[in-house]
């Protein structure tokens, strides 16, 4: 059974996303990257405009991918109360671009995110598009910087669900 | 010519909304308040399905009342970044419904939101309530308070766009 991930990286100026497919039955699971990009805003556009552009690209990549899991970016605090409402709000439209697509919407914390892709939590963003980039077999380094998140997003997924998928397995074998 | 103005108070639990209809002609205008209500977000429900929720509820309202502007809340600054997180997500989503609706949307600050409704900018929610059915006319206090505080953000705007027009008239004269 395939599995195909939606990664979303929400940012106020860019919001980057990307898809992943990975065969979670084999045993060294094979990542393959479908799709990266980047919605850019408009600066000059209002922000009611600006949300509309993301919803609306946000939905034809869903509608044309069809992803089992979009898979998001918690947010952490350490950013002032302005920046936490502007991303919020773009945060919300990304997250309603799932619900309405029908699909199920999964969160990781920034360090769960690096640790799953980097091997630690503390990793750079160029370490972070490298490390991508050998992951899914990439010939160049995902290009912006956002698109690489929302592919490590997307990662932190297939391992998480892969290592989830393992247990049980375990857990069925120590049962019997 | 009237002026149908679509208030809107976002909040992470409850969002209120009211539709105030004015006739921006008349010198002493009337102002009529065609519809109140209030959002209320099932807590069960994962943060996708309430933002959907939000969106699709706001989106059957503008449908419904076709309003000429959508008048909402600036945040202020004084919330934390969760909170303000949180609040975002809401807001962005119904920002959303405004531009798929595509009617304009004015922002105004809280204290202009007061003093426009109850004549000082620290009044509290209870005095909001109190003035907005008065000027509307209401036999009883809007409830809950989210949706007294939408219509107060609409008569805000009422009022705003009423002195420019005025200002606009005297300009006028004086030119000629």
């Amino acid at each position: 059974m395939r599995m195909r991930v939606f990664g979303i990286d929400c940012g106020t100026e860019v919001t980057g996303f990307g898809v992943v497919e990975s065969d979670e039955g084999a045993r060294e699971p094979r990542l393959e990257c479908r799709a990266q990009g980047a919605i850019r805003l408009a600066r000059t556009e209002t922000l009611p405009v600006r949300l509309e552009q993301v919803f609306r690209e946000l939905s034809a990549e869903l509608e044309r991918w069809r992803p089992d899991t979009v898979a998001i970016e918690e947010v952490f605090y350490s950013v002032n109360a302005k920046s936490a409402l502007k991303l919020g709000q773009v945060r919300g439209v990304a997250l309603l671009a799932a619900a309405r697509a029908a699909v199920p919407v999964a969160e990781y914390a920034p360090l769960k995110i690096k640790s799953s892709v980097v091997g630690y939590g503390l990793a750079k963003k160029n370490q972070v598009q490298f490390m991508v980039a050998r992951l899914l077999g990439l010939d160049a380094l995902p290009e912006p910087a956002d698109a690489a998140d929302a592919l490590a997003i997307a990662i932190c997924h297939v391992h998480t669900a892969q290592t989830l998928m393992l247990q049980g397995a375990v857990m069925q074998g120590a049962g019997r």
